[in-house]
């Protein structure tokens, strides 16, 4: 088991949007319920299937499994429709990794930035281009969002 | 995507238990949803997380990947309970592998053999301990044997 370490906040403005490359992530689930999601995602030319456990706190067990492209196209027409798509950039700053998705479709208008932990209390230091936190709000879920996409809400 | 046509009867009487070993299966589910099953299974030293889609008479696709006996004991303490656990015994007949099982736990009582076939309509041999068919009723599916078992039929 690998264990998934995040925290989730809203950006400022779109800053953001000029300094890393955009890439399609296409993604769908096999099961969105919170104590054992399943998920599907084609990100460029690669393909993972990823099960999560349920959160505690930012923390949550994490198996990916990388999966052969053709078959993670099938596996997305089976998936809960509609699928989540996204534009997903990286950015660097200050020695972490910052990831801000950009959703399209039923989700367009939000966007999210998270950044990876290796612990709940490690310190990190904030782009001015952050804003309010949202990683206990099961809303931005993107298992949720799949559910009950933002346009909904 | 594999296909999987396979077709279902009850055994008559036991003259099954002589005919094979029994390999002890453990499998549990991450979604029982009849359209997306996805099943983790550990048989013997080698496990699988499978995925499975809507059956059209005794025709479903499957997606099978290996996957680490350790991932696959902590994804089956995720998985719905209670598990399916079963001995399975394979049995040579006119060319033909029967999979007979024996169900454990909440499905003890129950037994049922499977024949894996290439065509719906393919023709094979029925050994004479194998009695009715059960193909088209739901409750014999092991992702329903997990949620409402034999012992409570």
């Amino acid at each position: 088991m690998g264990v998934e370490i995040e925290r989730k906040f809203l950006p400022n403005g779109d800053a953001w949007r000029a300094l890393g490359e955009p890439v399609l992530l296409r993604q769908g689930y096999l099961s969105s319920n919170p104590a054992r999601v399943v998920r599907v995602r084609i990100e460029g030319e690669q393909a993972y299937m990823t099960i999560k456990g349920k959160s505690v706190g930012a923390t949550r067990g994490e198996w990916e499994y990388p999966i052969p492209l053709g078959d993670a196209g099938e596996l997305l027409a089976l998936c809960e429709q509609p699928l989540v798509e996204k534009f997903r950039r990286k950015i660097e700053f200050a020695g972490n990794v910052w990831e801000v998705d950009e959703f399209l479709g039923a989700n367009a208008g939000l966007v999210v930035a998270e950044i990876e932990l290796h612990a709940e209390d490690q310190a990190f230091e904030r782009p001015d281009w952050i804003g309010v936190e949202v990683t206990h709000d099961a809303r931005y879920f993107n298992s949720a969002l799949a559910r009950h996409p933002f346009s909904a809400w």
